[in-house]
């Protein structure tokens, strides 16, 4: 086992429960009598190379409880992604401050920067511990059943979702809302499980892993209008043609410029007041209503899944497990073993880094627009306790006196 | 006391807890003798006129609870506002199906069209009973210390601020998120209770009740983001400039047109999108990130004030203690009365009927650009309990050893 200190850093976009793989590193590494200290880095690999690090080792246990219940990344996040060079960075300054067990809890480009930095200290000579903590709502992590963070995001967005076609259902109309995941349709496909009656919405959902056609969609949503009265449709900010040009970019091909010259394209509202546009424009449907669910899919403050929370922590306390009882690096990862119960492996860097996951084709309905029954039995355990149920009115109608 | 039937029903945008009123009025309407049938009229006065009702006498009292704690309006909600014509229309139909007793759940137009119903009763010469019962998360209700719905969603607000606040110190840069209200401000107000820390945001809150500067509007957000590394805003929809033009109006302007030839004004993203573009073009910021809350701060499923859901309850039982017990029309309204204590009044219709609240300057700081503690002592006992809170770590920094 290695002498020397423990540096923690949280990369990439915050989750609901990044905090908690957190402090499940600080608190099981201050069991260890080999480690001298525990530091975190401030705002992930950019805080490494400003050697801008806190003193984690008297932190009291019960303020790491409160930050653990705490969404978003208490260290702060970067979105550097580094090159060797940078990685080179990071190793001279894990080296001159003897840290011996470097933890980075991130997605798949936070698990590269890992692997390099393990290569950089294996072709040192130098004695360091490199561990990837998995984390995304994006889900999109390969050789995990599924990311930390993930099933909270998810959690967020059925509930979104149930509460849209409630919405939808008491003033009708066309209701569309844009869901994070650029490649991966995970996020997206959740809104499914906000549906409980046959009629509810979302009725259509489209996902990164389908080519959109704005035709067939237009086509879809008619059929839908005509069918429901109304429509909820889900869409993922990722959708994209046959070529692979995101729709937000070929729609907006259409759209002219603002006031600077710069097409509309970083708005985030962009891509829903797009289609609603096409909607309003080639269905002549009055109300339609687009949102952009935005970074309350991911920051929202009391919508956590407590399945995703307590795996958060485990994940976090797994890591130095393998770092102090293993020797090896690697990324650890959630395995699915029964329904519901998971364990936690420790992977290969190699295996995780830099590979995207997808949503697997038994996932997707052969519609292209909904999802299958083995997602719904996928997602369900992960958004954990006390999903608020809706219920609607039984009563029968009253037969009509003066329109008889 | 009238014999006869009771008609409830919902208009207007639909809230978290405006079932519980209606659940209050169904369940309290049924204890009466002289109450002969309890109806609900489908989708507010449309469902009215086209007799479309739900006949709730029987609906089993569970079933009624768990609508209760389900959101959105369980009846179908309408956005139709009745002129003198349609509401004989609404008249007709009363008198046609000896409804003895209405009750209107919605804001100041629906305590217009009960004004107006109430006066053709009244020269008609048919025995009828009108209260209008009060429901708006715009909280722009004359005559109510607050009303039903505004508690929840102002919840939700504060919550999505409070999460916000922590992404967006995670990650720096500017995060502008806009709010529902187009004449009154309460609702984007509320971001204000999601600060705990006291460089914790928003650091700027843009309400309708204060002229809109696009000149100060920049100048304020470079020096917070001087100051702070960061910017968080919160944005009314309803912000104009001195002429009284909505800023959505006056910045599109500069704005092309879409493929069909229309303003990009009508998707719900704009005003986000467009102030996000001028701060980029403006103050050179790179990252800087727009959203709009959208439909979920009226309809997310899980986010309820439990003092919200016990009012909302209280203002329908009251509507019908109202209606049986008295012998005038009129519209209830919460009044408060002590820190935290409130008692229900039947006010006049013409008094509540087509006016508008907005925030009053007690509650508004002098920059404009923040409330008072006015504000939060009005609003903290609204949002009820078990309001999620964040905390930081308090560890000290390390000493740097490279950069010496």
């Amino acid at each position: 086992m290695l002498q020397g200190k423990v540096l923690v850093a949280q990369g990439g976009g915050p989750t609901a429960v990044i905090n908690q793989s957190l402090v499940g590193v600080v608190l099981e590494a201050r069991k260890f009598p080999q480690v001298e200290f525990v530091y975190g880095a401030a705002h992930g690999v950019s805080g490494i190379v400003n050697e801008d690090f806190l003193n984690l080792t008297q932190e009291t246990s019960f303020n790491l409880e409160m930050v653990a219940n705490t969404p978003s990344s208490a260290l702060g996040s970067t979105r550097d992604k580094p090159d060797a060079d940078y990685c080179r960075e990071i190793f001279k300054v894990l080296k001159a401050h003897g840290i011996a067990y470097f933890f980075y809890i991130g997605g798949n480009d936070s698990s590269d920067t890992v692997r390099i930095v393990s290569e950089e200290a294996r072709n040192a000579g130098y004695p360091l511990r490199c561990i990837h903590i998995p984390k995304t709502i994006d889900n999109d992590l390969v050789g995990n059943d599924h990311t930390p963070g993930f099933p909270s995001a998810a959690r967020f967005v059925a509930q979104a979702f149930a509460g849209a076609n409630l919405d939808n259902a008491a003033l009708k109309g066309i209701y569309l809302a844009v869901v994070m995941g650029r490649h991966a349709g995970f996020l997206t496909a959740a809104s499914a499980l906000g549906r409980k009656f046959p009629d509810d919405g979302p009725h259509l959902i489209y996902l990164p892993e389908r080519i959109f056609d704005t035709e067939r969609f237009l086509t879809d949503v008619k059929l839908n209008y005509e069918k429901h009265g109304r429509c909820v449709i889900a869409v993922s900010e990722g959708i994209h043609d046959a070529s692979g040009t995101s729709i937000i970019t070929s729609l907006s091909a259409e759209v002219e410029r603002d006031a600077h010259g710069n097409v509309q394209l970083s708005g985030t509202g962009a891509l829903a007041d797009l289609l609603c546009s096409e909607i309003k424009a080639k269905l002549g449907i009055k109300r339609v209503r687009g949102d952009t669910l935005g970074y309350l899919q991911r920051s929202f403050l009391g919508c956590v899944s407590d399945v995703d929370q307590r795996e958060a922590r485990q994940v976090g306390e797994n890591a130095v497990q393998f770092a102090m009882t293993g020797s090896v690096d690697g990324s650890v990862a959630i395995k699915r073993t029964g329904d519901y119960s998971v364990k936690y492996e420790l992977v290969s860097l190699e295996s995780v880094a830099g590979k995207t996951r997808v949503m697997e084709d038994e996932l997707i309905s052969a519609s292209g627009t909904d999802v299958t029954p083995a997602f719904h039995d996928y997602l369900r355990p992960l958004l954990g306790s006390n999903f608020p149920e809706v219920h609607r009115l039984s009563a029968n109608k009253v037969a009509k006196i003066l329109a008889q």
